[in-house]
């Protein structure tokens, strides 16, 4: 078989009215990717990112944005005004010229596999049809348009325009065509509005192509949920269920021991290897990984975050864009955020706080602690109560804790400030200074014993 | 139709035993409010709450005061020892006697709704009957009162009352009857209570009415759930599921995005706005009000709670009694307690606690800090690890804090005190005299560093 | 009936490679016990646990170490090469050969009851039988040996080795079976590892047994779901689910308030009393006791922990290995671990950590407080942000702080440190010295103020 090219199109200029959202509703989260995350990972395992365009529309600048940042070879097509699915296509007509072949889908079927695109566009191809589409049986036919099947004829009827006898039918359409790019271009060329909608359908291609007696194939799903479509948050709810059971029935294939099944959120992006023990209520999102044999604690959040083999991340905890060492433990109630990383075996422990922060290997940060800003070498100890004085009211400064560090509880590192390898500093001391290495620094107050106050203030209260 | 006058009587002087609480049964919680918040709301769409009594008896003082502070206008009507629910419509004689029609039901029926007791009362009344009654068919009858209609007559039969054939019956009764007013009156003065309880039952009143030849008509719930009374904690928390679930879809519908349809708790009584967005295991209890564009992260629990539009209440945070402007932000790890205020685009973080204090417009409490009778003014920041002293072992002092000030770390507040605007407090000092607008407010030793310490004191260990 | 003398052997040596763990299959927890508690606890409502044996094999330290610390009273048997379960047997002939009958089971089947494997005995010594086993009919059969019965005789034919016709069998072997100790031993003689895996299987012994014309009993189990074994991470996680139901259902039924029967998680050792009201989105683990009106919030994670009556534990609360008295608080946000006692009406609050620390009755530490390896007396407040500085970079030391005494806020107690009765310490103070009791300790510099300093430092600004 000849090498064709092949391109793809998928629709995500629509407002979501019913979703009620401010963001376009390809944009909406599900398990934290936009919805179109999921498309466009479908797609990717069909053809190369270069031949995917996004026809956007509706506060298009959202969308384009996304897929700047997350999908830079994708080509981001406007529709000013959004006129019906077959206009959006036509939007499209000079970038699919070059292919021989084009895949339209929407962008709000989440469900869809890469193995059901890639079975649909191989049977275009092989068939040389003209036109092949992706028909399901939904458990429930209201609001589907209906696939009509007639006289060797093939219609796609929307439910506003059906006949009483036309929404009988139990075949739906899911959006999903694969059209051969020469009679696509020319029958979008044809088609009108004048329907219930006043809008430019798509379908009305499949009917004309028909018609002409060109090649039109209908490929009925085999799984009817792929084709299960957003359209309010109910239906958000419920697709984001049946994607994250997916989720973690392949983690635990895979050899991760996940407590409960009812609710643990996992990212589609995130990767854990076996052997990691996942106590119930764990979000884990983004593009997070998580090693060999380490643990992640009840009611915990991680956001990108890399966890190191045989880590423990306890209960409560929060990790943002940080790095947690092998072997190294945080929390319970923590927040590691923006960019910190936990050295080997290090320590931060209960109501701390880290920002842009290194801790070294063997260090411990056990309470009550904010650290922001800072690095702090190997060996060292922050006591309880230590804060990095990182804010002047005007601008953020660093800190430098050294090597086998004892940094005594309520220390007040007042940033920009250097702790030399080795030195200490007395509880409750404000620094101020650099402090060289193997000093102590102490600034406080000498304690007074004021003998018999009780009693005295006792007697004040007696006689006023 | 001429205008009636119609009364209700909810029963709730029970003990609810199987419920093993030291609570009356109607005032275990469900879904944060009493069990009988359910009955009196679903007639406050039937009629005024000032044609409504309560028959209280076990523990009343527990349910009078539940209906003096959220039901005021209800009348509470002593029923001094449990005879019976027939008794128990007795208590209430004198006050029913001013309307032409009573509805009597349970205390314990928290499905019920509003449009079911109306179109009830609504087919009594056009019917004119002497008594109408709602019967169910429930999915298991085992203990509940069977509807026996034999010869053109009604009864009901207690299940231990029960022949085996009667038993057999799938009618049961709800307890919930609307009777003529002067029709009730009459059948009170001739039941008795020989039976297996030895109880006034208030069943009997319909088989007295029946053979007497008063209409008496049993109507049947078209969604037998409405009537699952609550006799267990098992029972209590299927109720609790159903409800919980009702409300989700009720938000859902609205355009609330909620993730999670499994671990979402929100009271009956929360106002939610459309584009809010709730993330999995948060719970909304109370008179929570969340405006439009407001996002509440997991783990979070609100009690009476305004968030403001576009403000984010992330993980892990507890409001309670208090307000959140719009644009601000909450947490994570933060707990804003007893009438506090957060101004808009304030910013109220980690590990902070904050109780009966406003913090103005655009001010920031980033970490650490315990703020309780306090008043912070607009762009000022909090340094971490500060505290208001507000407690001096007797009693509760207040800290003022003006605009654009700059509180700095660990700075201990002995109120009263006052800082005047513009003013800054050096890290570490102990404030316990006010400080004028724009001063520099300092209390610290100054810093000293024991050079080559370390070393010195490894020669000592040595020694030792 | 005579006395006869019953042994058990549990099969525990196996890795159980499915479930990709590093450590025994057996000691995988579940609900936070390892797998061989509960056929262990079930065997203890049957037999002593003096007559227990268990077989061990793949790190057989981790299974012995557990059984020592848990189990004192049963005997491993070390299984060196894991050659089947026929050869693990074996490996017991000494141990069981002081038995009449011995029942031998598998390590992995936690739902099985101790009622059952009581039926199982009673009916084996009862019919006088030489092997009575347990079968039972699995919703999917594959994977289980299959029970052949034809010709009165009996056969187990493993998965690997059944032919087609045998594979349509619809009854599969537990693994459970009671055999007479010397028919046991004698056919165990007999057994080779002719067959798919090249291994001694235990099944040849039932077939040895009909062959020989012995008396072999297969008894079917009731509820096929106590047969469900754990080969994989996701049949842990459906196992773990049923247990799960179970313990909370039976909670429910002993009166005790669970606000949700899918996200609460106890264990199946912990005691709660009625009355006890438990929020959604708790966990209690281990040997913990909850006695009576006492309430725990959502999100929070009890182990080993007592709870005294009346006690309130808020949301966001860890308990380890410690006590709260009746009518204490803790919460919200605090973490209670190693030891500790919280007394009588006594109060931490939130974001306190306390660590082997005793807390007196009605003293109270509200917030943002560390205490480690400190007793507190009674009456005794402790401010915001006191830290007990127990470690000195080398050990931990002690504090003692007395009845009645005031705590300022930020004060340091660097231990070893005594604070007597009635002692009040300064907001901001390091407390390096005992206070003598009725004493005021007070360790800080004195303010002052520098007015006009902002209105130099804009200055100063503006000329840079």
């Amino acid at each position: 078989m000849e090498k064709v090219a092949i391109g793809a199109i998928i629709l995500a200029a629509g407002k979501g009215t019913r979703m009620k959202s401010k963001s376009p509703k390809v944009m909406v989260p599900l398990l934290g990717e936009p919805i179109l995350y999921y498309p466009l990972k479908a797609l990717s395992f069909v053809l190369s990112m270069d031949d995917v365009a996004v026809v956007v529309g509706w506060k298009r600048e959202e969308v384009e944005n996304y897929l700047k940042l997350s999908w830079p070879q994708v080509t981001p097509i406007p529709q000013e005004k959004q006129l019906g699915t077959g206009h959006a296509v036509q939007m499209a007509s000079d970038w699919f010229s070059k292919y021989d072949h084009v895949l339209v889908m929407p962008g709000d079927v989440p469900l869809i596999s890469g193995k059901t695109l890639k079975g649909l566009v191989d049977e275009h191809i092989k068939e040389n049809n003209d036109c092949t589409f992706l028909a399901f049986c939904p458990p429930d036919i209201k609001g589907y348009g209906r696939v009509i099947s007639s006289d060797n004829k093939v219609r796609i009827v929307e439910e506003k325009d059906a006949t009483e006898e036309e929404k009988k039918v139990n075949l739906a359409n899911t959006g999903i065509y694969v059209f051969k790019a020469t009679s696509l271009a020319e029958a979008l060329g044809s088609i009108n509005n004048c329907n219930a909608q006043g809008e430019y359908y798509l379908t009305d291609v499949v009917e004309l192509l028909s018609i002409k007696g060109k090649l039109v194939k209908v490929k009925v799903l085999d799984d009817s949920s792929e084709a299960k479509g957003i359209n309010s948050p109910y239906q958000l709810a419920e697709v984001s269920e049946t994607l994250r059971l997916k989720i973690i029935e392949g983690h635990l294939s895979n050899g991760v021991r996940l407590d409960d099944l009812v609710t643990s959120w996992i990212g589609p992006q995130v990767v854990i290897e076996p052997d990691v023990h996942i106590a119930p209520n764990v979000q884990i999102w983004g593009e997070s990984v998580i090693r060999e044999g380490s643990r992640i604690g009840s009611f915990s959040v991680l956001r990108n975050a890399q966890v190191g083999p045989l880590a423990v991340v306890k209960e409560h905890v929060i990790l943002e864009n940080s790095i947690v060492g092998e072997g190294a433990t945080v929390g319970p109630f923590a927040y590691v955020r923006e960019g910190s990383e936990i050295g080997e075996e290090a320590f931060v422990g209960k109501f701390v706080e880290v920002k842009k922060s290194r801790i070294g290997k063997k260090s411990k940060v056990p309470h009550h602690s904010y650290l922001g800003d800072a690095q702090v070498g190997s060996n060292t100890n922050i006591g309880a109560g230590t804060i990095t004085c990182n804010y002047d009211g005007k601008k953020k400064n660093k800190t430098f804790i050294g090597n086998n560090c004892f940094i005594g509880s309520d220390t007040m590192l007042v940033a920009p400030v250097n702790i030399g390898d080795g030195a200490y500093t007395g509880a409750g001391s404000v620094i101020t200074k650099d402090v060289p290495p193997g000093s102590l620094a102490i600034g406080r107050a000498k304690q007074k014993n004021i003998e018999g106050w009780l009693e005295r203030r006792e007697k004040r209260g007696e006689e006023a």
